[in-house]
């Protein structure tokens, strides 16, 4: 049976599942669900949010549990995502959850908050959520400067799970608030090269990415 | 050196990290900092949160990335706690973003509902909070009908993440509010396994707990 990723490309996590995938050099189907339908709610996920995985032995839901059980099954293909060292994989671990916690409801919040109105944003409302993103990435680029990805020397999984956020947050912000990156050298080098990654090219440009435009 | 743990009891957080230790026969020192010092922030965590680990190999932040973390250096000692197969690691992990992403939010606004006024809770503020935790628990119900543990057979960090929370739940809240986890069955029967191990018991016991009491 080959991988389904159930989810639209809409949604950043559904697409960093599906990086994980293209990482590891496997293919996989997209399909098109009703997340609050009985259907997807009773066999894939009872908490009816995306995306859910299905392969020959398993059906998955929560994107970074399924970022992990692709790159453990497929650990000998691809690119290696889990950190080769105990403390690599330790801190790929902790990037992971900072992520979680501290990176995706800001940039999320700024995400819906364009997208309600993306040719005037409310920058008065978005002032709280920007100054919370730039100290965030001050740290970041603290991490950055010390080393080239967040866990060491190599890309894993927790650059990964970045990666379809940044882009939906180029699509759709205007130049002001991209200056929150792009005044952070580390942060804005890191940003482009996990951009530039094969796998990352290969997602963007299915067909069913029909939501943002790369800038 | 000993492993440190930064932080305090009050944080479940803390606690499941410390717990994570107890269950691997290790042990460990709880050192009580101001997780808004320029000392722990430029030292332990950036972000400012607690807990923070440490030993002769590492430091360390984020509860999850540290018991996994301790969960994988003491591999062969004490209780395994990752899973024992590819499956039962990858339901592992799924349950553990569970616990961040649809328990933990709404138990800690619970909490910090239930704390702000413990004689008489506001329950018509809390009402919204009550109907959406009693539907996550009815997916834990269905779950845990079918296996013993989150991810399976087997006790693992997905269940060991959830203990120190429902210990202060039980510790702020009334009988009326405990009906949501009682009336579950099997939920109520796990609660009762989970905190009722010897790890979990010397943890609770632990004079730097002084915080919450057992009901």
């Amino acid at each position: 049976m080959a991988i389904k990723i159930y989810g639209s490309f809409r949604s950043p996590f559904v697409m960093a599942a599906g990086l994980a995938v293209y990482e590891k050099d496997q293919e996989f189907e997209l399909v098109s669900i009703n997340m609050k339908s009985p259907e997807y709610l009773n066999n894939f996920n009872p908490f009816g949010k995306i995306p859910s995985y299905q392969d020959e032995d398993i059906i998955l839901f929560e994107s970074k549990a399924i970022m992990r059980y692709v790159a453990t099954k497929f650990e000998g293909q691809g690119t290696p995502l889990l950190g080769s060292t105990v403390s690599e994989q330790a801190l790929c671990n902790q990037w992971l959850e900072v992520h979680s916690h501290s990176f995706t409801p800001l940039i999320l919040e700024l995400g819906r908050a364009i997208s309600r109105n993306p040719e005037q944003p409310d920058f008065s409302v978005l002032k709280p959520t920007l100054e919370a993103l730039a100290k965030v990435f001050d740290i970041y680029e603290a991490r950055l400067s010390a080393s080239k990805y967040l866990a060491g020397d190599s890309y894993t999984l927790a650059d990964l799970a970045h990666t379809p956020f940044f882009y939906i947050f180029n699509a759709l912000s205007d130049e002001g608030t991209k200056k929150i990156l792009t005044s952070r050298k580390h942060v804005y080098a890191w940003i482009q090269d996990i951009s530039s990654r094969p796998a990352w090219k290969k997602l963007s440009d299915r067909p069913e990415n029909t939501y943002y435009k790369s800038s």
